[in-house]
């Protein structure tokens, strides 16, 4: 029987395959299917990878991936959240605590507390590394729902105020990728996928 | 319309999305379905983040992410090929070689260039992060396979001899884990979920 760190770090590691059950609102470009949040989290390295000469402030890339990979496996207890849900919001702070600590917790205790510390650098937005990988964590939903004539914009009757807040960090984050998200948002508006204001 | 560089980066990052899609042969631990390479990248992820103190090496964590997120995208248009399908593997190396040509060929020219380099990097298996970016690949596996009562072993009638084969790198990549894996191995022997050598 496999006993100490690494028992602990292979309960872990099973533990988080969980995450590729994890449903989000946003489909696959091809409509086929809405995506979890384990390949979303990888989505999310790419975009990092990809897009991180256009981050005006210095970041340390190895750090914006770590961020990113852990950022969602609380969602294995509290699901995932819809940005867009203002009931599930109320609660989402307070279950996503819970979570944390117990599925960190299944780790040794120094790398419980470091995996922690990464989560709420993420949820803090503090750092130029956590500012980023929010930012492409909007950005990627905003590309599914761009291919997918909608996705979960049209699902659910967003509008486009709801929209433009949740997409207000690229602004600062991401000022050269900021014109293209501003002219997507213009052109869902028009084909009626994101709703008018009321 | 969008142009230039940021056009051909949000090209690629859409393409991408494509590896979701991708279906590998081992099972989620639940056995629910089988998981693609998407969500395997990002398991890997965590995987590397989690047992890198057990690297007998030195290496740069950040590397070894960049490595995992983009070692499978290739697979995009070479599918994935089954690490026991001798006559698969024949043709592995040069579908995957024309698959790399067009897709990091999606980005601009440099980046290109810095992802082939990335892929060619994790293939060689020459440098430590390479080495332990592949021992936590084949060691994926093993947890998927050991936690669905013998996933992929089980269902294509994998021998002994073969996993021994494809985990013998994880002998020097992580010492320290290679006792586990040699236990999982001699314990889906007992069951019969890995056939006996012939």
């Amino acid at each position: 029987m496999l006993t100490g760190r690494l028992a602990q770090q292979i309960e872990f590691l099973v533990e988080a395959d969980k995450l590729k059950n994890i449903i989000r609102r946003t489909p696959l470009t091809d409509n086929s299917r809405l995506e979890n949040s384990a390949e979303h989290s990888w989505h999310l390295a790419l975009l990092a990878m990809t897009l991180v000469e256009h981050v005006p402030e210095r970041v340390d890339i190895g750090r914006v991936l770590e961020l990113v990979t852990i950022h969602d496996l609380v969602e294995i207890d509290a699901g995932d959240t819809f940005a867009h849900d203002p009931i599930a919001n109320l609660t989402k702070s307070e279950r996503e605590r819970v979570a944390a600590e117990r599925i960190f917790g299944l780790l040794p205790i120094d790398q419980a507390t470091a995996v922690h510390a990464l989560w709420e650098e993420f949820e803090a937005r503090q750092t130029p590394e956590a500012r980023f990988a929010n930012a492409v964590d909007r950005l990627q939903a905003l590309l599914q729902n761009m291919r997918s004539d909608g996705g979960s914009w049209l699902a659910h009757r967003v509008t486009r105020a709801q929209v433009l807040r949740r997409m207000a960090p690229l602004e600062t984050a991401l000022p050269a990728v900021w014109p293209f998200v501003l002219d997507v948002i213009d052109r869902f508006c028009e084909t009626g996928a994101i709703a008018a204001d009321s």
